[in-house]
């Protein structure tokens, strides 16, 4: 067990994974030793090449992600896998799924899997996967996998921390092209035809086709449709060209970095509201008390607005409006 | 003009449209001068009754409400309309929607429409809908109609101020039941399907039925399934009885008053962290502050977590942590 931050550090970027694993779990329990690790990895971050996976339950997303990591590790790249569940209350290294799916790549040091669910928040869920893919990034891997059920709001809050996003679609899963959400649209690099060997593929790629053909081009790419069947580990290498020839395109274009920037500013937002909720939560205001507080509230005996006021002053953070 | 708040809030109860419409404006802008009128108005809430609308684009969710409100109306009930459209960036009560809807009911004062729109985040979308809900209670509109298209996370949230709620599907739209959002049916307290002389109208209607046996009950209740053709005024005296069913079903219940003291917590954390952000925001620590600290995050020179604390020192938030 290390000592100091500074040796746990180093084991991480090593990429051992008891110290990777005890990492996330501080992550996850918003730990004050996780925080101050990241801090001290977080100058050896930015390295790493971040792809998120999104689309509907039944798409074969898992499948997409174990069967394209396989194939970095083929090429001798280092994977990290994040499996986002917003949906589950379950969470953690232990839990079945992801030792099914470790079997599969269990004498495999170069790849680390990880499922996370929702915590509370889903803003604490898209800020613990966020610093997941930092810790994997300072952990050395080459490529990183975000899967993620989806897609709400949330979920694309989780997405976008992504360098590369798929959006996953199988024909005849009773959405027409004209069904997808408008947010699908727009946060996919790349859409892939999983289990293309279903009837109505070719008409549902060739409605694809004409959407994003009349859809507004960003920043000079057009998403691609990439056909797969992931089962059969079919169509899995042109998906990696598709994202290796995105990748280069994203290189030094002028809305990666605004991505990038943008991405930073919504997660400190997000992390002070965090911080700030911390702060209140230390002050005793915890559960019971906004329950008492709601119950008096609901009676008309307080209104909203003084409630947050005293709530305020008790934390020590009463202001003067 | 109303000099004082306390003549506002008498104008407001008394139900004057242009003092109710100045509020709204106030509350939407966050203006002090919004949220002194709600502490005057708040001990006179709670009186109305709120009816949630919610369902994809296309399922003529505005023509239900306009034929919905006009039944009440017929039964001499005063009725509020908020329309909700987080996807939309206009606002206030100018638009041209609101004119086209207000001219059936142009010349009755017991009615009042207004639409909201996202101005920033969701967050704030739900509190100003929250808002402007209690304020039309204390002007003493009977019914609250509030409408929003979705259903993601934050209109779930927005949704959720409704004592009942209603989903609204339409047969045909290429959405099999099986593909319903789990959200919707855990919210429905009704299901109305509208347009429903569509073809598969039968077909879809059995299916959702089916679906709702094995469903779990909520509190005793087993949502119905109403039928409407909101366009020719069809069913919804129908949709009317079943909401009234719902309310006396609620009185009482044990759930209802849980939902409630639940929602007004919710709402209470939500108001803290606007509070909050409100005032990092008046430290100085505007979008471009957020965007430079970003630039230099992005770029390795300070890590999140530094560059938060740096934020909270400013604005005079600084912990012991």
């Amino acid at each position: 067990m290390p000592t100091t931050t500074e040796n746990w550090a180093e084991q991480v970027r090593a990429g051992e994974v008891r110290a990777i694993s005890r990492a996330v779990t501080a992550i996850e329990n918003r730990a004050p030793e996780g925080e101050k690790l990241l801090r001290e990895l977080f100058p050896h971050t930015g390295q790493a090449y971040r792809i998120g996976v999104t689309g509907a339950p039944g798409t074969g997303k898992s499948t997409l992600v174990d069967r394209l990591a396989a194939y970095y590790r083929g090429q001798k790249k280092t994977v990290g896998i994040i499996a986002v569940d917003p949906s589950s209350p379950f969470t953690g290294g232990a839990i079945l799924g992801d030792r099914v799916r470790m079997q599969g790549h269990a004498t495999d040091s170069g790849i680390f899997i990880r499922s996370m669910a929702t915590r509370g928040s889903l803003g604490g869920l898209a800020q613990a996967t966020s610093d997941t893919a930092l810790l994997l990034d300072a952990a050395g891997k080459e490529f990183i996998l975000v899967e993620t059920v989806g897609v709400g709001q949330g979920e694309i809050e989780i997405v976008r921390l992504a360098d590369c996003t798929l959006v996953v679609l199988v024909p005849g899963m009773g959405d027409d092209v004209q069904n997808l959400k408008a947010g699908l649209m727009e946060i996919a690099d790349i859409f892939v035809l999983n289990k293309c060997d279903r009837e109505g593929a070719d008409r549902f790629e060739e409605q694809l086709r004409a959407m994003l053909t009349i859809a507004p081009e960003r920043g000079g790419w057009r998403p691609p449709v990439v056909r797969t069947i992931a089962t059969e580990n079919k169509g899995i290498a042109e998906l990696a060209g598709e994202i290796e020839r995105f990748r280069r395109h994203s290189v030094g274009a002028e809305n990666r970095r605004a991505r990038e920037i943008d991405l930073w500013k919504t997660r400190l937002i997000e992390l002070l509201e965090l911080r700030l909720m911390e702060r209140v939560e230390r002050a005793g205001i915890d559960d019971a008390a906004l329950s008492a507080l709601a119950v008096r509230i609901s009676n008309r005996q307080i209104d909203p607005y003084a409630a947050v006021n005293e709530i305020l002053a008790t934390a020590g953070l009463g202001d003067a409006r």
